[in-house]
């Protein structure tokens, strides 16, 4: 059966050809990103990255969980980053339901409710906020420098939130 | 003081100039890929990617998480994917330690031993098997449907794990 991935692996041919050169794992601009999985988000291009430079932490709502916090304690204690990006965005998924009603519709399709929210949010700005503050609360990380932007999805354009 | 921010949002402007319009909230190709954070990975240029096209999950290692299914199933149940793809690679600095080493040394930096695994592995080909097993095994999901890869760091071609 035809696949997405088959797409992908025929598309991945071109970039072989015009791939950079291998680069060192450990991050060249010391950065973690942290992002929301929305699909209008290329952020290598959104945010001029090259091949190399930063990691990319990306799951629904680029919120901070536990996941969150293991994956940022293995980029600055193992691979040397030491600067937290958020990048949330606008008409986000998951301002389009809230927890309860998530949980509901999982339950209908698959008999089964999920033991963990959804992480819905009303404000994005609010949302981003409450990210740098978690990162701040965390005790195990080495640099809590984290500064917090939203994407937005009609224009391309990138807003720091303060 | 001057921060990887800066230089980010500036370098957005440049995209905001070649930004190619707004897209639904839905993945036009209807798939999740599901990667590791590593810098040296731009998976919208090595898969063949474009804006709108694939909800974008990334954390260390690419493993499956609570979060991930978290992130899978919001996907799936509200963004409309039924197509997941794994994409781990070479050289992954989760290969360079082991979950108890690791533990050693976030405890001996910060005080505070993590009460979650880092989640290490020594053979990338296992890891995308078990990855898979993993996805085909959560009752959250309304499609399992999943291919494994492995990323070559060196060459930039993508294989895939069968």
């Amino acid at each position: 059966m035809a696949s997405e991935i088959d797409r992908m692996l025929e598309a991945n041919e071109q970039w072989v050809q015009r791939f950079p050169g291998s680069k060192p794992v450990r991050p060249a601009r010391a950065v973690a990103v942290v992002a929301c999985m929305d699909s209008r988000m290329p952020l290598f291009q959104m945010l001029g990255l090259e091949v190399g430079d930063a990691h990319v932490i990306r799951n629904a709502g680029g919120v901070i969980t536990e996941d969150t916090v293991r994956s940022l304690t293995i980029s600055q204690h193992l691979l040397g980053t030491r600067e937290i990006v958020l990048v949330h965005h606008s008409e986000c998924g998951l301002q389009a339901t809230d927890d309860i009603s998530f949980a509901d519709l999982v339950e209908q399709a698959v008999g089964r409710r999920p033991p963990w929210a959804a992480r819905a949010f009303t404000d994005v700005e609010d949302d981003v906020r409450e990210s740098m503050r978690l990162i701040r609360e965390s005790p195990y990380l080495l640099s809590r420098e984290v500064r917090g932007t939203v994407y937005d999805v009609g224009t391309g354009h990138l807003r720091e939130v303060l």
